[in-house]
């Protein structure tokens, strides 16, 4: 008899990524391959068994674990495959400091995770900030952890545990941005440098997860902070899905999930619609000639300005699509206006039929 | 002393867009100038003041009007800025026949219109299908009817009081469907076989226009419609609306509204990329290279396969994101697999590098 399908579906999406992992790790070494290994892209066996100069080291996969449903799951199903395909596999608890008898509970995570029989695991406290308020503060904190823990371990990914459901909340919060597709298309399944971060779980719901912690008798832990209403995340997950399911049905999450895809696609595409575009409006020094600009979709337009204005120096999280639509006017309502600030002291202004746009 | 603020604000929308009618009129009409007005595009004046084959006669403008505080409030705004600009204002209001007393209401809201001064003014009776369920047979009900009036009465443009609320509950219902950006854009400000609808309201909350209609003692009826929980739109706008509201923030109605205008340039951007592209993808039989599709980035590729297959007889309502997307593995992730079926006996297969979409 097989697994209870929760951990069956739980281990085939880990299978997938680890998948990935090798064959980027196989590629990628393959350019200066080791006498044993040339020619032959053999797959990855424990390190152990062949000497490093043999055989590359297996690569080490850790899993970021808060001792909640989604990320025990992925990390036991981190455990069960990764030695089946020759990889290592660790974990990483990141303790916030926010709540008292926080190192308790990490000590904790720690425990369960060798249980699990990861190795190497550890715990890492940081100091959450204010910057950007608490969730985003304690983001922050916790990548740059995770980060500085991928490095010292020589780590070749970070398995994160981001659900459908996670996702269909990332998408509501862009939304409520009201700053276009880039901000719908919720968390990559790949991101951060050189592709560190993984989230397997992203097509798969947050109940199959806790599903998969109990059919294999997991202790699980529920953050306080999933509950507490002071948090938008939490507002969002208890109060305004609901919510929303209840109004227009019960595939809203995975709409969500869909829209984060496509925006993300359109986003990309769009983006590299203007890298492109961006070359041929500019004039022999650099400035950006308002006649091609007008010419141009006004997506694109409105895109290639953002860059520009970043690129003087305006910062990304405070420029706002009401800021761009200003700097267009400029370009296609032109009736002799002033210059508009930006932020970060950043100044737009048309002058004899270019536009500069740089720092005052 | 002026107007109350709403009444202002609901002015000012009709005398933006009643201008943007007068300048259409005049930069069509002067290819073919009458003897007078040739050479100088004067303003529009009655017609009865100018014999027609001296000045084009004054264009009308109809709004459609249920009698509710929305439509009531436009019809106002238009009794009151039309004669000043030259143009006709008349109001067209339609009989669902959904619920029993539907024509007396009909024939008060058209007492209603005469009251502001408009004329004509017309109630016209239409009988609810029930394909695409019930709202979107009223809604083609309703389209058909002002289609045929405004053909009837020569009209310029036909009004509509939808409200940047009504735009925020129809992106999300678009949200619901998953299907991509152009579902995210709403309702256009300008939409219809030449461009016959116009929205004025579409960046006014629903307040201001109740409060308009509250300041000039009009009298509004609410359409127990849009408080029956049968309804999608009427669930949401009671009860998913104000959830989400509650977990984000005041300003989500903003947001979604902002979100469809920055999703439809986009959209309409990565159309016009599909179109171009999807020429240079045809090898000389007009058949598609898989190996140039290949190439293009996922949004671009997805867009022109979506193009074929609706070219091919699919009808677009039942063409879903997870039917494109396996079509698109026949290119990117080709392993030999047979033909896809798509609604509408479509069938999409991969021979010989070409991709082969037609009816079967």
């Amino acid at each position: 008899m097989g697994p209870h399908p929760a951990v069956a579906a739980i281990r085939l999406a880990v299978r997938r990524v680890l998948h990935d992992i090798l064959t980027e790790q196989t590629s990628a070494q393959r350019p200066v391959p080791t006498a044993a290994a040339a020619g032959s892209p053999a797959p990855f066996v424990p390190a152990a068994a062949h000497p490093p100069h043999e055989r590359p080291p297996s690569p080490l996969v850790l899993v970021a674990c808060s001792g909640g449903a989604d990320s025990m799951a992925l990390a036991s199903a981190l455990a069960f495959e990764a030695p089946r395909l020759g990889i290592r596999a660790g974990g990483v608890t990141v303790d916030h400091g926010l709540q008292t008898g926080s190192d308790q509970r990490a000590a904790e995570v720690v425990q369960r995770l060798r249980e699990l029989g990861l190795d190497p695991v550890e715990s890492t406290a940081v100091t959450v900030g204010r910057e950007g308020g608490p969730e985003a503060a304690a983001r922050d904190a916790r990548y740059a952890a995770l980060d500085a823990a991928a490095r010292r371990h020589g780590a070749a990914a970070v398995l994160l545990g981001h659900t459908r459901d996670d996702q269909a909340e990332t998408v509501l919060l862009g939304l409520a941005r009201g700053s276009g597709i880039r901000s719908l298309s919720g968390m990559a399944a790949v991101s951060g440098a050189g592709g560190r971060y993984r989230r397997p779980f992203l097509h798969l719901d947050r109940q199959t997860a806790r599903k998969a912690c109990m059919a294999q008798s997991l202790p699980v832990w529920d953050d306080p902070h999933n509950a507490d209403p002071a948090y938008t995340r939490s507002r969002l997950r208890h109060e305004g899905l609901p919510a929303l399911e209840k109004a227009l049905g019960k595939g809203v999450v995975e709409a969500l999930a869909r829209t984060a895809q496509l925006s993300r696609d359109d986003a990309d595409a769009l983006d590299t619609w203007a890298r492109q575009a961006e070359a041929a409006v500019r004039d022999a020094t650099g400035l950006l000639e308002c006649a091609k600009l007008y010419a141009l979709p006004p997506a694109v337009r409105r895109r290639i300005l953002r860059r520009a204005a970043i690129e003087a120096g305006a910062p990304a999280g405070s420029l706002f699509a009401r800021h761009i639509e200003e700097v267009d006017r400029l370009i296609t309502g032109w009736r002799g206006q002033g210059a508009i600030n930006l932020p970060g002291r950043v100044v737009a202004q048309r002058q004899g039929g270019r536009l500069v746009i740089r720092q005052g």
